[in-house]
């Protein structure tokens, strides 16, 4: 049994990883630390693990935290970094949620976080955790940096034409829907059901932290720069991403639907649906899976694929386990083997 | 491998049924029916079973249902009852999730549901399958009647007091609110989201059907005639149940926590919660579990009792499967063990 | 034109006074309050109002409230009661949305809301805004205290049967759901739309601030002691309150029906349904109406009414528009003849 | 008094209608028909209408409604055209808010809607009804094609850059996102709370009705042929569509931003927000306003354009009514200044 600690577990990913390293048959949950929450059970704070889950929640101290193998950062950005170097010391591995180590040039980082960067050495170490892309480095890593939940969302749907070279590097849009519980679970109006409910509206369309790091992953495969514009918006509801990308293309679209499946059939978490399909973010809800389809409206240049994953599961803790599972050698879908809650 | 069948696949109880046994070690889905979609595969209609189920659903017909070893029914009122008999008699154990064969006086059940019973004589083998109540009754039996989801919540909130005599018979208040998949997946306007969202409204106020069952289920343990106002009201969510009842006692609300804990103390699917909490409709989401809580307002002579449930899982194809569990020896939990999806 | 002042104007109780103020056409917006967003624009915080309301947030000031005719206070409770005293000197009336003038004991407001009261001498002098019982002490007070969203459901589904000693006084039950914007607009986790969408919960069982406001106006007119069991529950919705109210009596229910006709037959903004109709919350949302419904299930001795308003508009903003027409011999209906918005 | 009439009551544009004609100053409703509902009274379908119509509904009759002075039509498509010629002849002005005169070529008509033009001679005289752009051409005719939702919102963002040809004219692509009122109020499983509730999906891609619309709108426009993708979407909530459009150019995002706001500055109903802000669906809730923003994201050669409407106001019943008062020279805004829901 693998003995794992989570620094952050009162916020959303935290209680996601909770809610599926319990019932993970390679693991023991060993801390979860809470500054606001040390002292408490960590049922009472989330009734929904009575029964499954007898912790307490705990202050984050590395001498806790070095007592465990793995340790997953559910923190806000600017925590894991301030952490991660002397665990790495005491052999204990990172998985790291927050954006710290995603970027891999700490000068554009800071731009984009807004703080300077404490530890700008170790970001080299750092593995991007898209298994898709990345499994091999990522058997090999002490230091795994997960990915955001809209970057994993646009990059699983373009990868295959950047690859190929089948789009226009230079015209890329990622028009990307959220529901709210990517906000987070911090007090803030702007989050308030009465706000947020009800409602549909594009934010941070002049520039969002996501896009550089979309934009690094996109050029790596690319091998060039690329054009990429990415609007986020609110959508009301709780989880959910769907992406709506746009790209130039001039070829065809039953091609296209072969690369795709080529592309993932040896992928157990993305799922390519039958040509003419819409996905929609009710099907992989609490899941890891991504369900994506391509089409090309009225046989025309402009290429549009659908890519829809659940923000707190494959977007961030499923993932964050699908990669430790790498890590470990263990089978990659231990413990992430849920069916979609639908209805 | 218990070769299982489910008859009505189409219907939110059956995707659900679906949604849980794919993930059972002990079953294997033989036959899933609909007249609907007979021909197509199951994970073309549900595209959250991609992967984890190859079944077809086909018409419903005896013969291939009586190879399974126990056949769901997962209908509309009024078709188990036309294909229970056939089936035990090829010794096929029945689980109805419909009411078909709750309600014990069958001309009763013909008021309530308007239509004639086709086989009024099996109505006396059916087990009422509340696990909490007849256990030993539903190990024996092969032909289980599955209680509704108000029924579940409104009899796991009344029972300790009623098997107690802790609170007048004559006047039980069921305030009870629905999330509207219990309307199931049928074309009517009345569950529109544009009706239904963003609204809250009673229903039935003079006569729900299931006031009867749940008048019989506490009069059998009560061994009197009981007085039940049973208001039921529809939410803007998809799942849940939250029953609020109400009952005049003169005692002490500590001695009564105390009773509810002990009562259900060996119950895996009944969860007491600690004093002074409410249960709230989303811990229960996806998973088995009714929460209950206990409440004396003001010290006074009203005793409040909060109960929730997912009226899918626990209220529906979740107890099915724990009663099917039950008939066969199995682990109660087997197939059980989920967390409810929070947030 | 009567010149108001709007103290608080960043909550949603003070943005609804606004939704209606700037179309009614006696009165003209001179001053709007905001500690937080003093200078900025109105419309600038609130986009719905753009090209209706040019008016500035300005500090909380006795000067220039006072060159108001009257002052609404869409405050926190505990705002009110500090400047009252000081507006009135100046011959400027009153309307306090919140809960600093509703209860006669001020003792009692203490224990409820945890604080001692500023100006307990002016309570008496205060009229409980409530029109349909109030409405002549409305006309000539200075100084009015605008019901709880709560207590106004409840209170006008019980008054009928209290004024005609219809129900056993000693065991009513009021079960009462309300959206989420009863929460107000506070940066808060537990009414983040992630906490409150798609569940169910009661709270504050024990013991709520809007129990001893609806008590204190049910006795009154009863004018003796009443039993009350409240329990309020949040629904995922945005607005709305349903009260489903219990009484034990003995009678007709066809007698109760015209009572309740009679007695609102006159009231503008009370509307009794016809026999056997449920009201939906959407049905008032946005409008100042009250529309209420009576049951008498299976015939028994247990009444049910059906009361809902939209906790903004009768429970708090219009009602206190209403008052102010009244205040000032307006047409009682006057900013008021808006439509439900359906669906 | 302008003597009006609805055919087609009982869906969601037609009581959008009724919500705002009870309260405009210049009409009195005459004829409501419905086939289902002849002989009910409207408020007796839609309570919130209840104290405002005293209107029966009747079977749709050319006398009955011959009657009147204006008839709109709100209808599935298909209707209006069978009653046009007749209602036309007999001097009765027609108002259509289904599709049936909005696309000029008729056989491209009748392969989009799939079913043969009932009277294409009178295609040429409709006059498609998006004031903005054909104010003076309304004022003059007497039958009126009311634009769709979606193109409403999407022309009136593209329409100042087409004019000034400012974007590249083959490489449009409108991403636009629905509430579920715009599937209507008809049965069906795809518009069920559980079906569409937390969950976002696009459909349609392949091509929806509403693309040559837009094409033949913009193209007017343009003089010249436009390359436009157009991806629906449908996001859980009733009412609202935020179009996010996206455009090649090469220029200053401040000019574009004043071109928007010289090009509406005389019209009531289209709002510019300020540089830098986001456009909300709730902000326009139950007006009959279009909010919109420009944005250029990193400075980059890609034009964003946020459009939102309500669906049913102004993509619909609210937009009608302001053709109505435009044809019969009365104040464009009379009947249509109230102010959006919030929250």
């Amino acid at each position: 049994m693998i003995r794992v600690g989570i620094v952050g577990g009162t916020g959303y990913t935290g209680v996601e990883l909770l809610r599926m390293l319990v019932l993970h048959s390679g693991v023991e949950i060993g801390v979860v630390t809470s500054r606001s929450d040390a002292g408490n059970r960590v049922d009472a704070l989330y009734p929904s693990l009575r029964g499954m889950c007898d912790v307490v929640f705990s202050m984050p101290e590395i001498e806790s935290l070095a007592e465990c193998e793995v340790v997953f950062f559910a923190t806000p950005n600017g925590t894991a970094m301030l952490m991660a170097e002397e665990l790495l010391k005491r052999n204990v591995k990172v998985i790291d949620l927050s954006a710290d180590f995603r970027i891999k040039n700490h000068k554009e980082w800071s731009e984009w976080y807004g703080m300077d960067h404490a530890c700008p050495e170790l970001i080299g170490e750092a593995v991007y955790g898209l298994p898709e892309v990345n499994r091999e480095a990522i058997k090999a890593t002490n230091l795994l940096a997960c990915p955001g939940c809209y970057p994993t969302a646009v990059q699983l749907g373009f990868l295959p034409l950047i690859e190929n070279k089948l789009i226009d590097f230079s015209h890329l849009i990622a028009d990307v829907k959220s529901g709210v519980s990517g906000a987070g679970r911090k007090a803030q109006v702007s989050a308030l059901m009465s706000e947020t409910g009800e409602s549909f509206k594009a934010y941070a369309v002049a520039g969002h932290r996501h896009l550089p790091e979309i934009t690094q992953g996109l050029e790596i495969v690319a091998k060039k720069t690329i054009g990429l514009t990415f609007v986020p918006h609110l959508t009301p509801m709780i989880r959910g991403i769907h992406a709506t990308l746009y790209g130039q293309f001039s070829g065809d679209i039953d091609c296209v639907h072969t690369l795709f499946e080529q592309r993932y059939k040896n992928e157990l978490f993305v799922d390519v649906l039958p040509k003419g399909e819409h996905p929609d973010t009710r099907n992989v809800r609490g899941s890891n899976k991504c369900q994506i389809a391509v089409h090309q409206p009225q046989g025309g240049n402009t290429l549009v694929i659908l890519s829809v994953i659940d923000n707190l599961v494959k977007g961030a803790a499923g993932q964050a386990i699908q990669n430790m599972n790498i890590m470990y050698g263990l089978d990659e879908k231990l413990g992430l083997t849920t069916v979609a809650l639908y209805p």
